[in-house]
């Protein structure tokens, strides 16, 4: 049996809040999901102008950032023609992010969930995903 | 072009709260997400100790109930063997859901989004929904 | 609460009647599909001689640039190998077309809906699209 | 931050080789999974002569189980014609099972994973989960 340790509602809360005032700060409306350290869904909002396909995108961001345990951004570099991890943008009907925007929460070492951002740039998404990073870390380090 | 309401943040945050709130009052951690007039996602908690399973289903219900404009046991009734809409729950790749927990938001007569709640039986999960739709309705009304 | 704008469907028709007579004008049969703000379906019709595989094309290009407020085209280009977008074009269950042919309907800053062309080149289908962007703004505007 | 408890693969093995016994037992080769407390899939067997449509079944089976925290038959009751939960059998995309033959394992009152059997009859497979749910008990227990 293995003991791990993963964000609860609480944590997930604090990383919206922390995101959604980033976001107002660099003035993109956003939708920002968190999920918990095997990728289901604890907290999601879309804030008012947010895009309707960044639904599913930010959820999806941040599912590959927890499940796989590393950022979304790392998947762009690896996945470029010619590069080792070609092709896996299509993977899990989909689901596998490589674009920039989802960040894994680690914490002493361990993954113990993720956030995933959409609306954005890239790289707007994931200056508002580390917010929510920064966030939780403070509350939990 | 037709101008249609629809709930915004503030509303699905309004609605988030009640619902835990009577969630707690039963004894019962659930899943609560809240879509806007179009059936897509605004927000979305899994309380501690909520299913995993109910994520989708309780986004699916949300979806049911803002996209039809009625609550999912309505279609419990009408989906019965002999009935008329029988074999309607396994539409749109299963999430037309005809289980109880799914609400719309009525107001003035029109569908401006909906509520969908799972984990408990599909009454703890439709009173739960209700103290959402309470909860907005007071706040708008 | 929020009021927003979207098609109604005699927008719809508008669209997809000028849409039509630029497709028999340059001799290609298309696919024209038209969604509303949130991405949903209004209207659609494939053209005799249209391709079985546009239908769900020219939907799902509508989908994305009505969902995501801009031409799929654009999506064309942040998505390159080596682009910040690069990959996404499988987000979505494969939904986020990248693809030319979809352009979002703006009235006064808004996206009030979209329109999805396909069965002919990319830059046929976005003409064909602009033609029913041209008419419903001209209608409305 | 919540610390939750999984089975390890270890445990997982056990569990495969209780129900690969008891399948040997009663004569019937089964597709066998294991999934953790959030329904993850952590070991696979298909013993040789197993069904190739039970791949997926046994799996869905286990995590309906750990991811609803109770037994799939249970849900077979509940979802019979007239019951609350009628029609749940094809939420999640119909990967939520109410045939018998998923258990959760269940250690100090908290779900820690799962078992899904699928091959034989619902009796059957329940047989050879219940086999695999006693070993690990009798491991951790």
């Amino acid at each position: 049996m293995i003991s791990v340790n993963r964000l609860d509602l609480d944590d997930a809360r604090v990383m919206l809040e922390a995101a959604k005032a980033k976001a107002v700060e660099i003035g993109v409306p956003m939708c920002i999901a968190i999920t918990d350290d095997a990728g289901n869904l604890v907290a999601f909002e879309r804030m008012d102008g947010g895009k309707v396909t960044s639904t599913t995108i930010a959820i999806d961001k941040s599912y590959t950032a927890s499940g796989a345990k590393k950022a979304t951004h790392e998947y762009g570099e690896a996945s470029q023609p010619g590069a080792p991890a070609y092709g896996i943008a299509s993977a899990i009907g989909g689901r596998l992010m490589v674009v920039g925007g989802g960040l894994p929460v680690i914490l002493d070492g361990a993954c113990i969930g993720g956030i995933g951002v959409s609306s954005g740039s890239p790289a707007q998404d994931t200056e508002v995903a580390q917010a929510g990073v920064d966030a939780v870390l403070a509350k939990l380090g």
